[in-house]
C-alpha cells in the first residue's frame, strides 16, 4: 500500500531564490559607443507655463533613479527586497529553444526566445516596476504617477504598487485603453486609478482635446498628463517605464540572464533582436552584450524591429525633440518624426510613440543597431505561427521581434548557415485577443 | 570598457530538464480504500440506438488508457516523449509561498500555492492532453474528439494536437463557449474544430435541442455529443478530461512535484485543498499523498472545494448514473445530483456537472474526503483577493480552493495553530476577465 517512489527527482528549488537572479544591474550608459546626450531646455522655457523642464523632471523623479540616471559605474547593486521580489515573480525567466518553429522553418538556425511573457503581469515590465516602487516606499512616497501604450507598463506598475502598499495613477493612450477592457479592469481591480489619454484631468490633456489634435492619444500624450499631473501634486513621484536610463539599466537583468543561459549552453549568440518602442526591451536584453559587441562587431548582429507605423528608427531622424506634444518634457536627442506626428490606430501600443530613448539614439547612431520595421498584419501573422508551433500567444510588440527572428532563420536556411538567433519575446498577447482577431 | 559580471549566478538549467520530471505516474487505484465500482450498462441497452455503452468506450477509446484504466501495479512508466513535452511546458510548475496572503489575513498559517495557472494554455489541463495526444500518435490515430466545460480541456486539447500533428474536435459547453470568446478564438487559432452545445452536429445534440432540455449546456451535454460523433466516425478516437482513472493518473505528476517541493522545504502539509469538477485536479493532486492519508488520518485533511450550483459531493448522493443526460455513458458509480438535474448558469464552467469520478466517489464514500461548496460571488471574491495580495489572476474553478484555503487560514489565526496548508492553483483567469467582472 505504499511503494516507494521510482522517482529521485533533480533537486528544484521549491520556492523562489533571490541567489539566482543577478546581484546587480549592468549599466549600459558606460559601454556605449559614444556620450548620452544631456537633455536640454526648450527655448522660452522660463517664460512659460512649466519653467525649467530639467528642473521640473527632478521635482518629480525619485532620488534613487536620477541618481542611477547619472551613474558611471559599470555595475549598480539590487537592493536585496528588489532581488527577492524578482525571483518571486519568477525569474529568472526560460530562455526556450524553439524547436517546434524551427522545423516548420525547416532551418538549420537554432532559435532562442528569452521568455518575459511568462511574468504574472505578462510582460517585462515588472523588472522596473518593482525597483520603482521599491525606492517609492523607501523615500515615503505615497501615490506614483505614470503613462502606459500598451498598457502592459500601467499594468506593472499597478501590481508593483500594491505590492509595496503605494497608490497608482495612470493615464493611458486611449485608443489602446479602449482597445483592451480586459486589461483595464485588472489594472483597476489592482486598485490603480486609470485615465484614457488626452483626458480631462489635467491641463495638457484639455490643450489637446481643446486643439483636437492627437485625440486618438498615444504615449507621448499620455507622458505629458502624467508629468502634469505629478506637477500640481507635488506629494506624488513621477515614474517611467520606458526611453531613460535608469529604466533601460532596470531591465538588465534580462540580457544578464540570457547571457548566463547562453552560456551553460555552450552558444554564442549570431543575432540578439527585440522589439523596441522606448527602447527598455531591447536596451535591457542587448545591454549586457555591448562589450561583446563592440569586440565581435559584424560578427554579433544586435536588431531592433519596430512598427512600420512609428518608424523612428528606420525612417525618423537622430535630434533633440520633446518625448510629448505639448512639450512638458525636456528636449532629448533620439531618433523622432517630431512631437506633432499623429500616430495612426494601431493594436501595437508599446511601439506606438514618435521618439525614443537617447541610449537608444547612441547605438542605433554609431551603427551598432540594425533596425527593421513591420506592418502590423503582417506580425500578427507571425504571432499565429509561434501559437500554432511554440503553443504561446505573444503580444503584437513582440511579434515584431519574432517576425525579424523569422526572416533570419530563413535566410540561414537558404544560405544553408547554421546560425544562433535569440530573440526576446517581450510579453504576452492574452489581453491582446482582440488585435489578433481583427487581423485574422 | 569589458568589467568582469559580479554576479556568479546559481547553476539554473537554461532549457527544460526532464529528469526534473517524475518519472512515472502514481496509480491511485491501489492506494484508494476500497476497490473502484466498475462501470454498468443501463437496462435495455442492447437494444436501443446505442448498444453496449461499454462496448462503446472500448472501441472509441484509445488502448493505451484503456490499459491504463485497467493497471493495478502503483506506478506505471511515463513516456520519454511525454516527459520531455511536461518539462518543455514548465513543469516542475512552482509552489509558493503565499506571504502576501498570509500577511493580510494576519495567519499563523503557512500558505503554499502549486501553480498550474502558469502553463502554456493557463491550466494543469495539459499534463493529462499532452499524454492523450502523444498515444494518439503513436496509435496512428489522427482525430480526437472531446468535451469540454469550461473550455480549458479544449484549449489543452487544441494545444497537444497541434503539437503532435493531430486534428481535434471539441464539443463545448454552449452557455461557457458563449462566455468565452478569446479562449473560443485561442482554440480556434490553435486549429480546433469548436461546437457549443448541445449542438445540431450529432443524434445527442439534436434530441436535447428538439426536447428543450438542457438548453444552456453543461460538461454532460458535451459528453454526449463528443461520444456520439466519436461513434459515428470510426476513424476518430474519443478522450476525456477529468473522471476516468487514468486522467487522474496523468494528473499525479502535480502531487509528486508538490510532495517533492514540501519535503525540500522541510514541511509537513495539514491540509491539502483542491477544487473539484470531475475530479481530476483534486485526484491527480491528492493521488500521491494517499498512502501519507492512509497512515496520518485526521491529522492530514484532504479538502475538495465544489461549486454551490452544482453540489454533488456535499448534496448529491453515491449512486449509479450516467455522465451525460442523454445516456450514451456507462453508468458509473459517483456522487450525483441525477442526470436530469438543470445546471444553472455560472462562470463556474469547469465544476458544472452532474456527477463526477468513480475514484473521487470511493475517497468520499469512505470518509477519507472532507468537501465544502461556495457560491461563485463568494468564490470571485476571494479570486480578487488573491489577486490584490500575490497578484495573479486565478480561474473561477481554482477561486473555490483557495476561498477553502483562506477559510483554515482565518481558523488557524483564531485558534493560533501554526499549520501547512497547501492548495491547488488549477488555472488562470486571464480569459475569465468576464467572469470577474460580473461579480464585482
Amino acid at each position: 500500500m505504499t511503494p516507494a517512489a521510482p522517482w529521485t527527482p533533480v533537486p528544484v528549488p521549491a520556492a523562489a531564490d533571490p541567489r539566482s537572479v543577478p546581484s546587480h544591474w549592468y549599466n549600459l550608459v558606460p559601454s556605449l559607443p559614444g556620450a548620452v546626450p544631456p537633455p536640454r531646455e526648450p527655448e522660452g522655457a522660463e517664460q512659460d507655463d512649466w519653467g525649467s523642464r530639467i528642473a521640473l523632471q527632478q521635482r518629480i523623479r525619485l532620488d534613487a533613479v536620477r541618481a542611477q540616471d547619472a551613474a558611471t559605474e559599470p555595475f549598480l547593486e539590487i537592493p536585496e527586497r528588489v532581488r527577492e521580489e524578482l525571483a518571486s515573480i519568477g525569474r529568472p525567466t526560460p530562455l526556450l529553444r524553439a524547436r517546434a518553429l524551427e522545423r516548420y522553418l525547416d532551418t538549420p538556425a537554432r532559435i532562442y526566445l528569452k521568455r518575459e511573457d511568462v511574468l504574472p503581469t505578462g510582460s517585462f515590465k515588472l523588472n522596473s516596476a518593482i525597483a520603482q516602487a521599491h525606492y517609492a516606499a523607501e523615500q515615503g512616497v505615497g501615490t506614483l504617477v505614470t503613462e502606459t501604450g500598451a498598457g502592459q507598463w500601467g499594468h506593472a506598475v499597478a501590481w508593483a504598487a500594491r505590492r509595496f502598499g503605494l497608490k497608482a495613477v495612470i493615464y493611458w493612450a486611449g485608443v489602446s485603453a479602449r482597445q483592451k477592457p480586459g486589461r483595464n479592469a485588472l489594472i483597476e481591480m489592482l486598485g490603480a486609478e486609470v485615465h484614457p489619454s488626452p483626458s480631462e484631468q489635467t491641463p495638457v490633456g484639455k490643450a489637446l482635446l481643446r486643439d483636437g489634435r492627437h485625440l486618438l492619444g498615444s504615449l507621448g500624450t499620455a507622458i505629458g498628463e502624467a508629468i502634469s499631473h505629478a506637477a500640481l501634486h507635488p506629494e506624488t513621484r513621477y515614474i517611467s517605464g520606458s526611453n531613460l536610463a535608469h529604466v533601460l539599466i532596470h531591465q538588465t537583468v534580462i540580457g544578464q540572464e540570457t547571457k548566463a543561459q547562453l552560456a551553460a549552453l555552450g552558444e554564442q549568440p549570431d543575432a540578439l533582436i527585440a522589439c523596441v518602442g522606448g527602447g527598455s526591451n531591447l536596451g535591457g536584453f542587448m545591454g549586457p552584450f555591448l562589450a561583446e559587441k563592440a569586440e565581435r562587431g559584424d560578427g554579433l548582429l544586435l536588431l531592433g524591429a519596430e512598427s512600420a507605423s512609428a518608424p523612428r528608427l528606420t525612417r525618423g531622424t537622430l535630434r533633440y525633440d520633446h518625448a510629448d506634444p505639448e512639450g512638458v518634457t525636456p528636449l532629448s536627442k533620439s531618433y523622432t518624426l517630431g512631437r506633432d506626428y499623429e500616430l495612426p490606430e494601431t493594436h501595437v501600443g508599446g511601439l506606438r510613440q514618435h521618439s525614443g530613448s537617447p541610449l537608444i539614439g547612441v547605438l542605433r547612431g554609431e551603427g551598432l543597431l540594425d533596425a527593421t520595421a513591420y506592418e502590423e498584419a503582417d506580425a500578427f501573422e507571425t504571432g499565429r505561427l509561434v501559437l500554432s508551433t511554440e503553443g504561446m500567444l505573444i503580444a503584437p510588440e513582440s511579434c515584431h521581434a519574432l517576425r525579424a527572428a523569422v526572416e533570419r532563420a530563413v535566410l540561414a536556411r537558404e544560405t544553408g548557415r547554421s546560425e544562433v538567433i535569440v530573440a526576446c519575446v517581450s510579453g504576452n498577447g492574452l489581453l491582446d485577443l482582440d488585435g489578433y482577431l481583427a487581423h485574422r
